[in-house]
């Protein structure tokens, strides 16, 4: 007979019930091979002397491997293997059922996207946190959005706002947000040239993939927001890098590049360019539109920051002037409200909208319905406009405040340039003080800074950072202002 | 003087401010060329008068205008539209500023997927649904949930969620999901193993788009889960379609196509098969087990049913048996809770996680970090286990009562049988009963139900349609009944 006590495992403490853990340890030692089809399995009787268990538990064992059809009972034969398994060569007695097949380094049949990481299992947590530049959900209507949340899990069912929710998402959202475009950045279109995505992130994605083949030219700033890049060579698009000074994006340079070849697209982001915070001025919008009329040059304006502006309002975007359908907007409710709730929308042709539903199905087949209906509330009756203006001129104080900090704490050592808008400094730090010994010095006393890793592009260190203040309450700012002025 | 009172339009009940409406009107006029470059433009004084507003209302626009460059206050001249806007040539006086860019058929740049639909603006509502196979929104603890969502709401920031959220996902939830899978199905791994994902639909997006290149072979049952079968040849996969019977996919033609080529992947769903609700049995578990280890076959083990098995527990995963790391697991916690709540997770070995993190930020920065930690605790204090414990009761009574209703209404017309799990009936209709016409039928008395295209395949019209039991209670079931009932 087969050492059954050591190869069965039976922990009482376990959640799942004994009779289980044995039915899983049999079946183990059916699958290696241990015992062969037909062969006979000890009584139950047996079973529970060696096992030391009830009988009972042993009978309900091998009903669950008799329902399972891994064993069989025979006439005058007693319990048997079940005949029709594949015959196994049997292994060897040493124990593997409980090593996971996935300890095992993994064997080398997918795509890596960069070096493996050392996969870290702790991480530092922070007292105080200068992130890329996110908003404070504090200031949010947070109870507000939860409220109508709640409310609409409860009549789910009734109101089938699941059975029939579009891969588009939920209409009431988009014709809110369409109404929205319309009044505060004069975009004019429906609810069918809205597709909600999980934040302006997937809506990058879904519209990345939709126009780049292998092989594509791609137009993006240098700086530029480096994960859009990431995911425009992912889909084989070949980038060309065009300088973005104090005015935006070089647009002579990108009609030069027209004049060449047809590009699939240009990647471009008007308000508060990710990550040097710069405005793209009236008069190169006005070249830019000239140009995509003229190439039929496919856009995409990545407007995250669009209701964040001060002293003046913000100027019109791209999507909202005579371009044929080729600028695809893109915005997102994530900024305006709280990171954890990531919604974002695309705006565009009907028809490219219809087909840009269909890839989202594939990639999520919808998005949160109930967080969206309670988000169309907020916009429908007035909550996430008051909202938005209130945060503006906290935000706007926390700018001022932040930017005197930044002269009063690292004056001597870093440029930065007062953010029109946007939440938050790109901040340029002396050469002697490369960013990533900063990130560390003040990781050290409990503030989280990023190295300044991610905003570089393949040829260039900008030793800088974006610094988010739209968070920070002036508690939070005084203690940050203290810890910076450590480091010099 | 242009006409202005034409071609600027203010509307003093719109959300927008009235200044901002002329501010906007007056750049269109410039952006269309009418006004050139260095050209006069009225004074506030003359120009409130010919749009019957306040001055004070004209200066604000003035400013605004001037703030964004458009125009500027030039000595002597008065107010001029800005020098260094390019020279446009003017165009016809024909009203397009409240147009929309989109109203346009989009031009053909972009990738379609399927044929154009009409986009149809209204929808039916239905007063009952028969869905695709749902859970009960109404018997999970959603309360509880939402309770723990808004307390982590109210510490966001200072806990630091979001700022140290993993694309990989919560690690609280990954650790509490990886203790789940080692109770209940023999699946050991540890939060490294585990990549939380929106619905198991974005872990089959991520993990297929980490295995598939362009004319890659990927198996997959006929029939099966059509919206992966899209995700594969979205990808540029040959798809190869092996039979699935009463005892699930064909594990010998798999072996067939394993002699001749390499596949990039098969997929396989061992419980309850969509759309045909089979369980792949134990002695084709065991044979399918030696192919992924004789041919080092990548495998999607799509379980997304597994905690619903009735009568007798679920046969173990083949991702619990050795596999060498090459069975990536798929279950989803939507199916576990309620529609709207949609995680997924995806395990596999941890540096094939560690890269898939790093496709899904491309997709979607990070999940709902929130939702993540409050469902992290519905696992660690157990309400989600009672929760499962409890649903599984109710759903195996709703199968029982669905299918004699089933018996009762439909028996002569329809073939089914009995699943052992999962949350719907495959229901196969009589040639004589289109399941189109019937859909048609019930749906004129306020019953959705699919019309059951979706399970098609290429070659094949089953006649048939997934019909969801788990979110129908007694009454509702009765109505259903009495719905299905009238149409023989």
């Amino acid at each position: 007979m087969l050492p059954f006590k050591t190869l069965v495992s039976i922990d009482k403490k376990a959640a799942m019930p004994v009779y289980q853990q044995i039915a899983n340890g049999l079946i183990a030692i059916i699958r290696k091979g241990m015992i062969k089809p037909g062969a006979a399995i000890p009584s139950s009787r047996v079973m529970a002397g060696v096992l030391q268990v009830h009988r009972k538990t042993i009978i309900a064992a091998y009903e669950e491997l008799s329902a399972q059809d891994w064993i069989a009972a025979m006439p005058r034969k007693g319990i048997t293997v079940s005949k029709h398994l594949p015959e196994l060569k049997p292994v060897s007695f040493r124990r593997t059922a409980d090593t996971s097949a996935y300890n095992s380094n993994p064997p080398n049949f997918f795509m890596k996207f960069c070096e493996a990481a050392t996969v870290t299992a702790k991480k530092q947590t922070f007292r105080l946190v200068i992130n890329d530049g996110f908003p404070d959900a504090r200031i949010a209507p947070v109870d507000n959005l939860l409220r109508h949340y709640r409310l609409f899990f409860r009549k789910t069912y009734h109101e089938g706002l699941i059975m029939h929710g579009d891969a588009e998402g939920s209409v009431n959202l988009r014709s809110a947000i369409a109404s929205f475009l319309s009044d505060t950045r004069a975009i004019h279109g429906g609810s069918s040239n809205i597709l909600i995505a999980r934040g302006a992130q997937m809506a990058i994605f879904i519209a990345a993939r939709m126009l780049i083949k292998p092989g594509s030219t791609v137009i993006a700033g240098e700086p530029s927001y480096n994960v859009a890049n990431m995911i425009f060579e992912h889909f084989g698009a070949k980038l060309i890098r065009v300088p973005v000074d104090e005015n935006g994006i070089d647009v002579d340079a990108i009609e030069k590049i027209c004049k060449n070849r047809k590009p699939a697209l240009l990647y471009v982001i008007p308000h508060h360019h990710h990550p040097t915070t710069v405005t793209l001025s009236a008069d190169r919008r006005m070249k830019l539109l000239d140009i995509i009329r003229n190439y039929k040059l496919p856009v995409i304006e990545d407007d995250y920051d669009y209701d964040f502006h001060y002293n003046r309002t913000p100027i019109l975007p791209l999507a909202s002037a005579d371009h044929n359908g080729y600028v695809l907007y893109i915005g997102s409710i994530t900024k305006s409200f709280a990171s954890s709730v990531r919604i974002g929308y695309l705006v565009a042709g009907a028809e490219f909208i219809w087909q840009a539903a269909r890839l989202r199905e594939m990639i999520d087949i919808r998005g949160d319905v109930l967080m969206e209906e309670a988000m169309a509330v907020l916009f429908k009756n007035g909550d996430m406009q008051k909202h938005l203006k209130k945060a503006v001129k906290i935000y706007q104080e926390r700018r001022d405040d932040f930017c005197s900090m930044l002269e009063a704490e690292l004056g001597g050592i870093t440029r930065f340039t007062r953010p029109a808008g946007g939440m938050s400094v790109w901040v340029q730090f002396d050469k002697k003080y490369a960013v990533s010994a900063v990130a560390k010095k003040v990781a050290a006393k409990g503030l989280f800074m990023a190295d300044g890793g991610f905003y570089n592009s393949g040829k260039t260190n900008y030793n800088a950072v974006r610094m988010g203040f739209a968070s920070l309450n002036k508690k939070e700012l005084e203690d940050v202002g203290s810890i910076l002025g450590s480091i010099k």
